[in-house]
């Protein structure tokens, strides 16, 4: 059997303990597995002392995180740090210019940085991968990269984040209002303490870059991708769409078109009402799943668990048994050279159906004023529900719409014109079906 | 770039003609992302004139397909055959005893040979892959056998036969009987004009006996896979599954327990019933679908087109990419010598719960003879049902029977003292809950 190859551990949370509870565990298939036995030699963490109910006592260990890129005795980093900048990027910096390779479930990293990292790694031959970064034990990023890799990705699509999903999938099966199912999502440790960057898209949105790069060869544009989030559906949304035969998911979503040789990256992240035979109305709790449409291997659907630490933990190893086999493709599956630059596509022009929700004012008028605003924006209405508040004329009454198939910007111009608007006592919600 | 990859194709039937297709079609982003051109140099097939909708004067042709592997020209074989034994057996022979890599879609051939080649493989240090073998344009046999490969796999299921399962759910969708459908799905082209090896199951053991062997590390042993298929499935079948909250699938399925130190494998073909929630319920039509149950990654989930000319060719162009970038892991995940014997397991000893269908002679008793079977074999009823004929002595009675979970063992000692009853018009049908 081949050399052993050599890991450091960066970071020794929940993720870290899992990777090395799975090497111990699962060791000796490993070694079968990847031709090679692939063992912990060095670790580093804020706290050398914590019980993390592993035992780190046989291996190096390093109060500066960095100096494990430095040691002789290391051929690969698993950086499980977080944190887009900081100690995270610089271990992965020194890591990568020593030739090194790196394996990292960092997502808000790579999306801010990951063209860079990527040219270090070409620039070192060094491997760079990141398997754990989207959608936790899925092998979505190897799916991609090489199980799709002789097709032309039409668009990706998929459920991001696992907290946002629960949170829904709560709302639909117990017909609970949002901030009533955080506070429960957060008890159970399915959402952190600030749950900004799950609930309001953005930690979808940064694994969403990586996909888009990934599938359609093109830089990462992590800025571009149009992000919302879900702490305005109620559960009264969520009521309707189930009338009209839909449930509501959080989305990340991209698609790249060529116009003029120029290439126009459509990326966003936001709720969707998706109907139930859809395969991902069926994806409830803290799962994810990544859909890929290839122009000639049709749809394909990748399921499992989003996070905690086994999945995370498969998938940091999934990357190590890859390098120790000597699979290392580019990590956005071209050269860096090769990647384009995109411009943000205009979503004006995209054609969908859409949901619209408004909260009203209980007085005459109110909806003559809302449809002229959508018949002068040319928005066709397939369906309207007024939920009234009887023997209550303090609260307001929820409006929703269900429009035609027409372009995103007639709606836009419909909300815009009423914007401002004295009947309308909230911001409207806008949400798009899946097509 | 590097050196083109130089390709034979052998067999230009559909899914050889939309390898063609896929290649011209995607070959630039194909070479970016490979690192270097990937074209076919040569072909062979039965008749040179025939009409393909694909031009192929620019490649060499072989009247002996054998002839491919002998090319200086030629790298890889891509061998679209079929057939266990005969031509394609002696061309992946040839190929691989000559050092070069052989890309096959021939789940049969590598269900009976695989050993052998993959030994072939190795000894010449020549790449095999075989991912369009197993569900179609679905990256399965890579996502099993790298996407988890760092996790032991406890269990491996999945809807493996698209043809088995578009008849199903058309059944289901249309209340209508087995030949009914069967006839339309051979006019459609969703069935074999000799259906005998995809409603019987064996197609899917083929299948079943490759991701064993990946998911195990066992030595393949096709003969072993327990295989009924879907040809005695009624109507009243799907009508009672449904009223249960079920729905019926051919489900492939096979897990390994090690028992004083010797392997025990169990493989099984068989029609189940798949609770409504799970997601291989939602899977219809000609779609497969392949769970992984890792100790570490929990449930994985890929789905996608089981067939068709362009899914299989993406599958296979996956594969030339993969021996284009240099990633070839051993063809079952280990080397052949790791590879475990294993011995069937009894699955007597199993526990779950049954659905058992009667066809009884209408008259007084019955129902009672039934039942002591049940209770004298120790099996505990959950629900039964009798579908009786009123107005109608002649024809049989419909009786359906839910036990609660218990061993496979008992259920089949209830079914043998009820063996030539008199007042059973018809074998009985037993399918299991998938659990």
């Amino acid at each position: 059997m081949a050399d052993t190859l050599r890991i450091a551990l960066a970071g020794l949370g929940t993720v870290g303990a899992g990777v090395i509870r799975l090497l111990a565990e699962n060791g000796t298939l490993i070694a079968q597995r990847a031709g090679r036995p692939i063992e912990i030699t060095a670790v580093s963490a804020r706290d050398r002392a914590k019980d993390r109910g592993v035992d780190i006592s046989g291996f190096g260990w390093e109060d500066d995180m960095t100096a494990l890129s430095a040691r002789d005795d290391v051929d690969v980093v698993v950086e499980l740090v977080g944190g887009s900048d900081g100690p995270a990027l610089a271990l992965a910096r020194t890591t990568l210019g020593s030739g090194k390779g790196l394996v990292t479930a960092n997502k808000a990293m790579v999306a801010h940085h990951g063209l860079e990292l990527a040219q270090l790694a070409e620039a070192n031959d060094a491997a760079m991968r990141y398997e754990a970064a989207v959608a936790g034990g899925i092998p979505a990023i190897k799916g991609l990269g090489e199980g799709a890799a002789a097709n032309r990705i039409e668009r990706i699509y998929g459920i991001l984040n696992g907290t946002c999903n629960y949170i829904l999938s709560e709302m639909e099966s117990t017909g609970r209002d949002f901030g009533d199912v955080l506070g429960e999502a957060q008890a159970l440790g399915y959402a952190e303490a600030d749950p900004t960057f799950d609930i309001e898209g953005v930690d979808a949105a940064h694994k969403l870059s990586l996909l888009a790069a990934l599938a359609f060869g093109t830089r990462l544009d992590f800025g571009a991708v149009a992000t919302t989030g879900i702490s305005r559906i109620r559960a009264a949304d969520i009521a309707q769409a189930r009338a009209l035969g839909y449930v509501i998911r959080l989305i990340g979503l991209a698609d790249c078109e060529k116009d003029n040789g120029e290439r126009h990256l459509f990326q966003r992240v936001a709720p969707y009402l998706v109907p139930t035979n859809h395969p991902l109305a069926g994806v409830s709790g803290p799962t994810n799943a990544v859909v890929a449409e290839g122009n000639f291997s049709g749809r394909l659907l990748f399921e499992g668990a989003g996070a905690g630490d086994g999945p995370t933990a498969s998938a940091v190893v999934a990357d190590l048994i890859d390098i120790a086999r000597g699979n290392v493709p580019p990590p956005f599956s071209l050269p860096v050279s090769a990647l384009e630059a995109s411009a943000p596509a205009d979503p004006g022009h995209r054609r969908n159906r859409a949901y619209l929700r408004f909260l009203v004012a209980d007085r005459p008028g109110v909806l003559a004023e809302i449809t002229a605003a959508m018949r002068d924006a040319g928005v066709s209405i397939e369906s309207m529900i007024q939920q009234g508040h009887p023997d209550d004329d303090d609260n307001p009454v929820l409006v929703a719409i269900v429009t035609h198939e027409g372009p995103e910007g007639a709606v836009d111009r419909a909300l815009t014109m009423l914007e401002g608007s004295e009947s309308l006592a909230d911001k409207p919600l806008v949400m798009r079906l899946l097509g």
